[in-house]
């Protein structure tokens, strides 16, 4: 009657999930549309950078050489001969003691080896003709911006999988995509189970709580990258339950489930993994919160069972369904990004098993600082507001100590890591 | 002919725009697209959480004094009389040595003052009647999660102005914000100067390059929490750029120019402020890369005169369109989050104007480290894609040593800072 689980670890939960880690399609967008998106392929240099010898600075073009004797008790004069502006091309090849006008980003005319600064050169007319003079020599190079200095031609930019951001934008315009080619955003179906919920508008009545989880994974998946789709909220009714997640399965990429998952008698996800005859990875995880997660594999497909509680469906979410979406977007950093960090605050807590502590990441005189926030009951809702990164503090750890060092998981943040977080701890 | 501007600091350039922040209106969304929105209201609980005296574990509900002489060889034995499932609500009220079948989540039941959970049972059955006992005592209150405890009824959870994070989507769940009160997105005009630039389709051709900056810069907008609106791209020709930027401006809360802000020939920008009656902020930042940055108003709109340069504009964007972005949506943290990290390799160049090198962010053993990416020429593009932060070398200092501390502003980053970031530098 009661069912004794075994928890396995984090990480070789982690690991287990990632075992069914596929990559998405690509879809080709208009530029416009790329930011904050994920590359389907590196972006390539389709011509040097820059383009062409060009002036860095608005001034003059002139022959080097003929500046070697200026002083500024010695000007060197110069005439004048032409005038470039930013996209057009001089038809003079530069002569000795000839300059020809040039601006910010102009390509060096035939002949030039040096770009004088305006702001150095003093500029007047004299029997109809215009000329300029310095006081101070320049070199063979100076103030050139050389042809494929920055990039070379066919080197690779950045690499698939990347996260665009608005620098990678300006990347892809400067080397003519046009369109881009993204990863397909996975789609995740989300189903909240629990007699217990209300819609967000009605108004609260003894026993019962709003649905809050569904809302919360919608926004967590858009920040992962997915796209959601929620499907619906069901009361605790075995079949009905059962028949809304096995048609749900057939129309997403990956199914979330809050609530069911513990062994309660009304938690029926057990029992619809079995009819479904899924394969259950795992249904209970050495950890806090969120022991109870459960993720089970259904027709190649991943059916993630995460706690009705909101704090350890927060964190099911981002241990073993963010790494998932990621992989998807084919990400090489799939895992929340790991750092160490000076406890703010101590947590005198025992930690029998692996513990995730909501807190907030400060930065103070080039050191990390992360402080608990709230009281951390899992069923605090109030401190998901403050929280920026999870504390985790290893299962077998008595309490920690204001100034100790622990090891965070960064929340909101785009960069990642490589290898699972798990690996690291201790 | 060539005019002498005088280059103000950043930290008075940044004050100025400020001078003519304004707070935009609201606008009321469907909780299901408020992540990534600005709240236009205080978040505040409509109950007190929990919103009962509830259990936080699957198990049973006794009075407690009836536990007092249980052990391990003298288990107490218990009465099953109910079971509420979450959401159901238990007409009895508990007797001594009566047990209640409580799951998580459940409302606890009249009477009841501990919760025992289910692992620490035996449940059996005899004579047609449910019982349970238990081989250790419990105390008054043990295992409750009492009404309130989390949050009081009224309590403002989160201030106006803050970014919605999934955490706080959950938060507006429980509270029952079916509707969310958010700030209006302003619109940014954004307008591409320059008779170089080519449309990113186009083959590139000898002396031009493609128009980078306005996609860049729309990127920005979104980051920063602005809703773009790219109007074109013009070639150097006064009059149409005049009649194109006061057409503009009458239809968007901001405009973006980029190039045309330097004192080259072409550089038309001057004479369009000039014509419009616009007033002059700046016309010149003691800063590098983006000392031409310019910010005019004109009818209490402010016009930003960006570099064409991608560097100087990404620069430009981040120091004084965002946090007057950030004004608009309300948040008190207009500016980039700073902060203090060790330098990762040394940059050895005098600075001459305060410099904003991009930089890498990287954590290290609970320390922040920043290493300069690319060349840190202001034409080089390529750097914007590892580019995570500003190094902020401020003016009038010498070279920087790999391992000195250094200030950093973080671009991938939600917190933001409320003082002007200027302020802490020296």
């Amino acid at each position: 009657m009661i069912e004794r689980r075994i928890p396995i670890k984090v990480m070789d939960a982690v690991n287990k999930v990632l075992t069914f880690s596929k990559q998405g399609e690509s879809e080709i967008i208009p530029l416009r549309e790329s930011y904050s998106r994920f590359l389907a392929e590196d972006l390539v240099a389709d011509h040097p950078v820059p383009p062409f010898d060009r002036s860095p600075y608005d001034g003059f073009a002139i022959k080097a050489e003929s500046s070697a004797t200026a002083r500024a008790d010695n000007p060197i004069e110069y005439e004048i001969i032409d005038e470039i502006g930013a996209g057009s091309v001089s038809e003079y090849t530069l002569g000795e003691f000839e300059a020809i006008r040039i601006m910010t980003g102009a390509q060096i005319p035939t002949g030039c080896n040096a770009i004088v600064m305006l702001e150095l050169t003093t500029v007047y007319e004299r029997n109809g003709k215009m000329y300029m003079s310095i006081k101070r020599p320049f070199k063979s190079g100076d103030n050139l911006s050389l042809k494929g200095e920055d990039t070379r031609q066919g080197e690779i930019l950045v690499k698939r999988g990347t996260y665009i951001t608005p620098g990678i934008v300006a990347l892809l315009a400067t080397f003519g995509y046009e369109k881009v080619t993204v990863v397909k955003k996975p789609t995740l179906g989300i189903i909240a189970t629990g007699s217990e919920l209300l819609e967000v508008g009605e108004e609260l009545i003894p026993g019962k709580i709003r649905n809050s989880n569904s809302y919360m994974i919608e926004a967590q998946a858009i920040r992962s990258g997915a796209k959601p789709e929620y499907i619906g909220k069901l009361a605790d009714h075995l079949d009905e339950c059962y028949e809304a997640i096995k048609r749900s399965i057939e129309k997403v990429d990956y199914l979330i489930t809050t609530g069911g998952v513990s062994v309660g008698d009304y938690d029926y996800l057990p029992e619809i993994y079995n009819r479904l005859g899924a394969t259950i990875l795992f249904n209970k995880v050495a950890m806090r919160p969120g022991s109870v997660t459960t993720v089970a594999e259904y027709n190649g497909k991943l059916l993630f069972g995460l706690s009705g509680n909101p704090s350890a469906c927060y964190v099911g979410f981002e241990l073993f369904v963010r790494p998932i979406i990621r992989s998807y977007v084919h990400s090489s950093k799939p895992h929340l990004q790991k750092a160490v960090a000076v406890l703010g605050k101590d947590f005198l807590k025992p930690n029998p098993f692996t513990r995730f502590v909501r807190g907030h990441l400060t930065f103070t005189d080039g050191k990390l600082y992360a402080t608990p926030v709230g009281l951390d009951k899992s069923n605090v809702v109030s401190s998901l507001a403050e929280a920026n990164v999870f504390i985790v503090l290893p299962g077998g750890t008595r309490g920690y100590k204001e100034g100790d060092l622990v090891d965070i998981l960064l929340l909101e943040d785009q960069t990642g890591s490589d290898t699972s977080w798990a690996e690291s701890f201790k």
